[in-house]
């Protein structure tokens, strides 16, 4: 299934994105002067083959799972604390939860790998297993297991698709998985690890060191193969970011437009990315994070944040807070009049 | 009536701020993990002394002038196209009209210097003159003429709050005000003019040089005193931007919290900071205009922009967009979950 997904995704679509600079440049401004937005509107109607692009019905996808890595102590806190989060999801009182709202979206979290039994009210169950293996004494999980992830996230936006979501957000849950994505990331992109490693939700400096090592245990470990990011996936990765990374190929073939949050989506987007090239131009990013890594996925994807608010929650707070503002831009686009309904002259550059 | 206000100016209420860093601290995710949304909070708690402060209330007071210095060849279109953008303020066909609206603000323009005779339909008459003198042949304005600029921004402010005004923003329109912006910042902060000199609304690399050398004639013509910031706003600024600084300053006056823009704000913000330090504390960033003096004049204030959209329209967009930030952050202080309700324990910091 994802050969063939793969095969369809296309280029954006450059006849609309011309007739959108049109409208652009006719709106009553300076002629760029509303800048990246004007960058978000023609990528969405490139996304989408819409001139007028539509991001009213909106949704955060949360890939939600534990990672083995965990008993290497790369966490302040212990792995428990995942499925308590995606309770709390259901109660509505985390970030995600609050920050979704105030950006009319919904919530979709998804259990793909939380190392629980219980049932986590209003989750989508589509966990794959209990939690990876520990990436510091070998693979994180089966070839067929991280392809079974992506599908996952391409099926989850597909449905999304059919469902009427215009916009798609992307976030995470998973204690442990700024190591995995730390791991990916530095091998795929050949960043030192110390450089990619950073503090997550507030490690120490003694924990950050084991951290550093443990990745570099689980490189020297695995031995991936760096041309093929399935397997770099498998073997450092996490049931989240297979997920993820798949979020992203099935927003690509769904021609549906996806935002980014943080350092873990941005290593799921490297990994997609790498799977195929063309998924980048469906992704919008949102904020730099505090996680240093973040800023150097992003430049490998040529991708430059909208928002810096040193956050590092994760949970697609990030994507929730872009949401405004892909929407104002698409509001000036919409809204604003043109320059012969203004009664001015076009302004124009002059000596 | 301004020595008054100034001297009324107080810090930031402190023990309000503690107890809003306790909540903060106790809500269900990692410690500081939000970031620079936790300093909004802390901000707007300690600029109002809400514990709780309230954002839904906004407005944008957009100050529209014309500059004597357009004579000089320094902007891309004539002086008239102030008169027109503000003409069609009124009819809500600009950016800032659609942007204030999506963040839910009102927007007040207020002409306090157009050269125009014209009725301008729902803008605030609080005109001074019909624009400035030319600041390359001499000052802009009288001594008591800039106060009075300053006055009329803080009466506004005065009247806003009164009539339940919770968060400020503020905005320009005036052809030429990126020259006399650049001619008080540069002085202001010493930082060369070519440095702080931008392209504004789209000039030519011709019009840039012109523009340039125009600033420094201002300077080398008008001798303003560095000491006396009142003084250097009268010989290089407009009433744009002694309007804009009798905003910050009102603003502080009240306690109300203030949102800057982009370039021109900036250099606004910068005379009410050389007027009064204390003032800064009641402001709060938006974005990074595309116009190189912004960073400048940020960084000499101690600010970091939330956005980077290399937007460079003025009108307010930028504080608009912030707005939606802002509220984010107060809605996530307020709806999240503590830790107590979350029934996990408490992120600390772990070797």
């Amino acid at each position: 299934m994802l050969r063939e997904v793969l095969k369809s995704i296309g280029p954006l679509d450059e006849k609309v994105m011309e007739a959108v600079q049109k409208r652009l440049d006719s709106l009553t401004k300076p002629l760029g002067s509303l800048g990246r937005l004007e960058a978000v509107v023609k990528q969405m109607a490139g996304v989408t083959g819409n001139p007028y692009p539509e991001a009213d019905r909106r949704t955060i996808v949360v890939m939600c799972a534990d990672n083995g890595v965990v008993e290497e102590g790369v966490s302040q806190t212990g792995k428990e604390v995942t499925a308590s989060v995606v309770h709390n999801f259901s109660r509505g009182i985390t970030a995600i939860n609050v920050l979704s709202k105030h950006s009319s979206a919904d919530l979709l979290a998804v259990d793909i790998g939380i190392d629980s039994d219980d049932l986590f009210t209003g989750v989508l169950d589509k966990k794959i297993r209990r939690g990876t293996w520990n990436i510091a004494k070998g693979p994180a999980m089966t070839r067929e297991e991280a392809i079974r992830g992506i599908e996952t996230g391409v099926e989850i936006v597909e449905s999304l698709k059919s469902q009427g979501t215009q916009l798609l957000g992307t976030g995470e849950m998973g204690i442990g998985n700024t190591t995995t994505s730390c791991a990916v990331a530095s091998f795929l992109t050949g960043a030192a690890v110390e450089k990619m490693a950073g503090r997550g939700a507030g490690l120490s400096d003694e924990g950050l060191k084991r951290k550093i090592e443990t990745v570099r245990r689980a490189i020297v470990t695995n031995r991936p193969d760096k041309r093929d990011a399935i397997d770099v996936l498998a073997r450092l990765g996490g049931f989240d970011l297979a997920g993820l990374a798949g979020c992203y190929i099935g927003a690509a073939f769904c021609r549906l437009p996806v935002v980014l949050d943080g350092f873990i989506t941005a290593a799921a987007a490297l990994v997609a990315a790498r799977i195929e090239p063309s998924v980048i131009n469906y992704i919008l990013p949102s904020h730099g994070s505090a996680e240093p890594g973040n800023a150097i996925i992003l430049e490998e994807l040529g991708l430059s944040p909208y928002l810096s608010l040193e956050m590092r929650l994760g949970e697609g707070t990030g994507a929730a807070l872009a949401f405004h503002i892909i929407g104002a831009a698409l509001e000036a686009y919409k809204k604003m009049g043109t320059f012969p309904e203004a009664g001015i002259e076009q302004y124009v550059p002059q000596l």
